[in-house]
């Protein structure tokens, strides 16, 4: 805590969401505002938290994925060989039109929007047997795409960082379960780690990722009852082969066109993560994700100092292989530390004072639901592990019974509105796959089609609730981040 | 290797060594060529010598220096702010000037030349009391640089990857310190894990850092002769706390300007990696970097196959810890594999085959001097081991002989100039500190001042050897990258 700032929150969640998640992602120091409208700092604290979730991720890929780096900016005529990136992204694309001593460029630079188009020519490259396939290759990087309205840090911002996946396959097939398997790996990310519960489902046609036959993403819902897209994967058919030649020699020394997939995931799942979790005195982390999952506060006079310092560091080395800090700012006091902590959204305050220190106990504290308890020092590694993993639990099924409570059912345009406005949430009815029916529903409420399950069998004998006509599937609607 | 071509290297290193490091590392595929001119593909074998850069270098500044994540993009007015830097950086910045529906932007945007200019006004937001001091964040980030001429992978690209530290403390001496201590871990980094000896010293005035009070750089010389800037390290003076307020309250309520630093280290570092230890065959890695430590080739024929394979997974048991890798392609000879894991310079083959799966041996051949021993496979784990850290030992003490057989002195303008154009490496003459004399011998010989060694005293009594003016100091000269 660096700034000279009021340090609590001053607005509760439950009464102003908007405002709380500014004020907690800013004042816990997960992000700063950037000079420029749209742009963030992504303070330590908040990088922290990318940095476990880029390993943890990288655990999950890398015995298939390796990780390469592609140029940030990529020529319009590369751009442009693939229609559907070109027009999807052009409202989006930051341009180099000048550089050094060239002055103006002859080709224009986009500042990368997504690498479909930069990466595409390497696998043409790259690929000549069926040998070589599957194809991976994933970067981690900063993304920039000019959003026009409404930027928050995390949710919404002019740049990013993310993961980009790309892979070729030898046909759909095998491109689907490389689609299916990056997308479980998603919801395990969110569930495990993240402590965040996510709906898997199919974008509907009109909402795909530009160029993709197939879009994938896990949904989570957030307690304002609304649904955050957490990550996409996407499989591409053989569009972008065929645009960049990615082609491939079979055992029959026969050319064929390469199937491509593409996925990622971003520092937007930061979101989602202070707005679930956190409540009006801050940020609630998820142990698993959390950079610092203990946080030892000694509480002493300064008869006392010595001795309850002792006793920290004894604690700290009961605690090897937890995440903790001890928090030795002296000139702050107990209750200034406790509030601050409770800020930032340390999964647990471990208090020590004379007491415990002469007891040699310690007591926990855990953010989430504020239960105390004392345990004994040479029991507190064991415990604490024990509590942090409780802690994980409690939050994850907080959110999935919340969830549960708020998919709702409805068979009319008219149960759709009422439903998401007043019961909020997702309300799940049959449509009959036009977009047209999807936009009645966004012009009057804001709300639109999050996902279209995918364990759901195609209907039967049912109507669209908005048109009336033949049914296909069900599909979510939800409002949106 | 999944291209289709030609596998070896078709030049010699020593009589071509600028063909020779194209063909090294897009055929080891370290990098490879990106469609627009200046910019590369770190490709996956070349991405994970840069992650264990980043690893190492990481713990060594983990302590106390944060990572953070700050814009890529720096709004032209920020960069104004200090004039060295504009002045310094203009003639290579690429240029945002459209974006988005906000089509022609009202304000130019930088892509990121360096980021002092982004990363000072949050230190000025965020220190607020001596008790923030030291002040210190880094980030691991791209950057571009539109490079004119003469652009090639790794030593000199329109963007590279890099880390940038910035750190901001109370006084000069601090800020001192610090430059040291930044400049002494890219030794460490660049000795013990590179296995590169490097010179450190002082850039002389006209060559600083745009913005600078002081540069520290840290200087490999090459088997060309011709030295490497490595890695530098900032004393900013107070020069961006003024231009930015960057101030801190000391303990009596006094306001001060900060000094502040900055020190930065490339892929660059990559190109010495290879131009250094690498040969005809191809690359060389020192093996504390190298991704593959140590590759274990299976020959056999079919009747053998099982047994032959069954023996490597046993090794590879043994090998635990060691950083190794079965070669399973099935379809390619053992000829082709040793020149493939020669050319991508893996420290040590491991050749497994009836014989050596029969007599429970194994046979290991080094990649720098080929030399060839067998060891019982009990002990393979404990022999590999040794013989890595001998084949580091060895490659760096190689470089340091050829390192110190090439640090000349001369008196005259003529001997400067013949020494170095004939014997090579740096030729150390005293120098009056003006940069007309260096000058002289760059429009010459297109030779430079690398650097002014840290340990040397001031020179009393002796002249320039250019000008015949009073010396000051000694000056390293010689042709760089």
């Amino acid at each position: 805590m660096t700034k000279d700032q009021e340090l609590g929150i001053t607005v509760d969640k439950e009464k102003n969401v908007s405002e709380w998640f500014t004020q907690a992602v800013t004042k816990a120091e997960l992000a700063e505002y950037a000079p420029m409208k749209g742009f963030m700092i992504i303070e330590p604290y908040g990088m922290k938290i990318w940095e476990n979730i880029k390993e943890n991720f990288n655990e999950m890929i890398e015995d298939e994925v390796d990780n390469a780096s592609f140029p940030s900016l990529i020529p319009e005529s590369l751009l442009e060989k693939e229609k559907d990136i070109v027009e999807g992204f052009d409202p989006e694309v930051a341009w180099v039109t000048e550089a050094g001593k060239d002055g103006e460029l002859e080709e224009k630079l986009a500042v990368r929007p997504t690498s479909e188009s930069m990466i595409a020519p390497y696998m043409s490259k790259k690929i000549r047997s069926y040998r070589d396939l599957p194809f991976r290759v994933n970067q981690w990087c900063n993304i920039v795409r000019w959003e026009a309205t409404d930027t928050r840090p995390f949710l919404r911002t002019r740049e990013f960082l993310w993961q980009e996946g790309h892979t070729a396959h030898r046909n759909n097939e095998k491109a689907h379960k490389e689609v299916m398997k990056r997308l479980n790996q998603y919801e395990k990310l969110y569930e495990e780690f993240l402590a965040i519960p996510v709906l898997k489902g199919k974008k509907p046609e009109h909402d795909k990722f530009p160029g993709a036959e197939v879009t994938m993403t896990v949904e989570a819902l957030m307690p304002s009852g609304r649904s955050i897209q957490s990550g996409t994967s996407h499989n591409l058919g053989q569009q972008f082969a065929k645009a960049f030649d990615i082609e491939y020699e079979d055992e029959n020394q026969e050319n064929n066109y390469c199937y491509t997939c593409s996925w990622g995931l971003s520092t937007r799942s930061i979101g989602p993560l202070a707005l679930a979790h956190g409540d009006s005195q801050g940020l609630v982390l998820p142990p698993r994700i959390a950079p610092i999952q203990a946080v030892i506060v000694p509480i002493f006079q300064e008869e006392s100092k010595e001795e309850v310092l002792d006793y920290c560091r004894e604690l700290e080395d009961e605690l090897k292989g937890i995440r903790t800090e001890i928090d030795r700012e002296d000139h702050r006091s107990p209750g200034y530390k406790f509030n601050k902590w409770e800020l930032k959204g340390v999964p647990l305050r471990i208090e020590i004072g004379p007491n415990e220190a002469e007891d040699r106990e310690v007591t926990l504290v855990r953010r989430d639901n504020r239960d105390k308890k004392i345990v004994k020092l040479e029991e507190a590694g064991q415990k604490v592990e024990g509590t942090l993993e409780e802690i994980h639990e409690d939050l994850y099924q907080n959110l999935l019974d919340y969830r549960d409570k708020h998919i709702h059912e409805a068979v009319s345009y008219e149960e759709i509105l009422e439903k998401i406005e007043e019961e909020k949430g997702y309300v799940k009815a049959p449509w009959c796959g036009r977009e047209e029916c999807e936009a009645e529903v966004k012009d009057e409420i804001h709300a639109e089609i999050v996902m279209v399950p995918l364990e759901d069998e195609e209907l039967e004998g049912e109507n669209c609730a908005i048109c009336g006509n033949k049914a296909i599937k069900n599909a979510y609607f939800a409002k949106t981040y």
